[in-house]
């Protein structure tokens, strides 16, 4: 298992980890196979969507806050339970297939780790399962 | 890796794609292991609900839908944030284990392609790993 | 592949299934790997939240059963559009990475199997991949 270490510099955002999981694809010579990206935290998740028009995130990011407000009297003491909830709404891992030694993307996608109750030091688990 | 090609013929549709994925894995002969599906695009995603009544996929269309309304003012220019944004809450991929040399899919389950935006021209991936 | 029987005994509950799991990977003495957890019903699903105050598994239920509520007058004649919509946006499947014969969990995760129409007698499907 590989582990990705990312600062988050605000309460919610966008981390492109693309490149760094693609790096990890390539050193381990994997030809055909399976690329587990995992989040170990419960107040973050990761997501895939597209890696071009930069308004995308931030339309995303906006309206995925306004279904779970912060604001709401949540029963949780640490005022956080909006981020635990997106944690679940959108997922803890994430697949991609690997083909030719390269992660099978369409040409709009992107990786991205999806910071919820930052700023914080997270870290990524990445396992490649296949054949050399 | 395999390629299923969708051609979709509504904004917003299921695609049943069961039938071509449970053949994929009887050509693999893995008998033991996993079939992973990823959509390669970022306004479509994959999910897996009931097979039976279509009243229930509508249910679900409709739902989603308001809850991740078009109608909204997004900064995306290309007039679909809302496909985007369901993308990212149904998620990219969907593992299915196979076991015996079929899917181990429940009495109810079918796989899904979800159309956001369409109508358009769509591919699937597919990816077998397991035990001959 | 491996079952886990469950039964719910309320409408919509978190019951937590990560020692059934846990030991499930080390009978299976898989070393590296990758274990995937799949639910083969529509009306129920699987998450990954925090293990430690009970409180936040309360405002996930509450506030995912807000965004979905019950009382849409919906098309599904069986009264349960909620729990196949909630099915979707949550997902049928979970990975977790084995590192070192054990699920790569976050210090504050557990893994859930998420009842929405209870209560039921539900299964579990287990697939454990990797090297010995």
């Amino acid at each position: 298992m590989n582990k990705i270490a990312i600062n988050t510099t605000k309460r919610t955002e966008f981390i492109d980890i693309t490149s760094r999981i693609e790096k990890i694809v390539k050193e381990s010579k994997v030809k055909e196979g399976l690329c587990v990206v995992f989040c170990p935290h419960t107040t973050a998740g990761l997501t895939i969507n597209e890696n071009a028009d930069p308004t995308v995130q931030k339309d995303i990011i906006e309206h995925i806050s306004e279904l779970v407000s912060p604001g709401k009297n949540f029963l949780h003491s640490e005022g956080n339970s909006n981020a635990h909830i997106k944690s679940s709404l959108l997922g803890s891992s994430l697949n991609v297939i690997i083909d030719g030694g390269s992660l099978a993307l369409g040409t709009w996608q992107g990786i991205y780790f999806y910071e919820f109750d930052g700023p914080r030091e997270r870290q990524v688990y990445v396992q490649v399962i296949g054949k050399l």
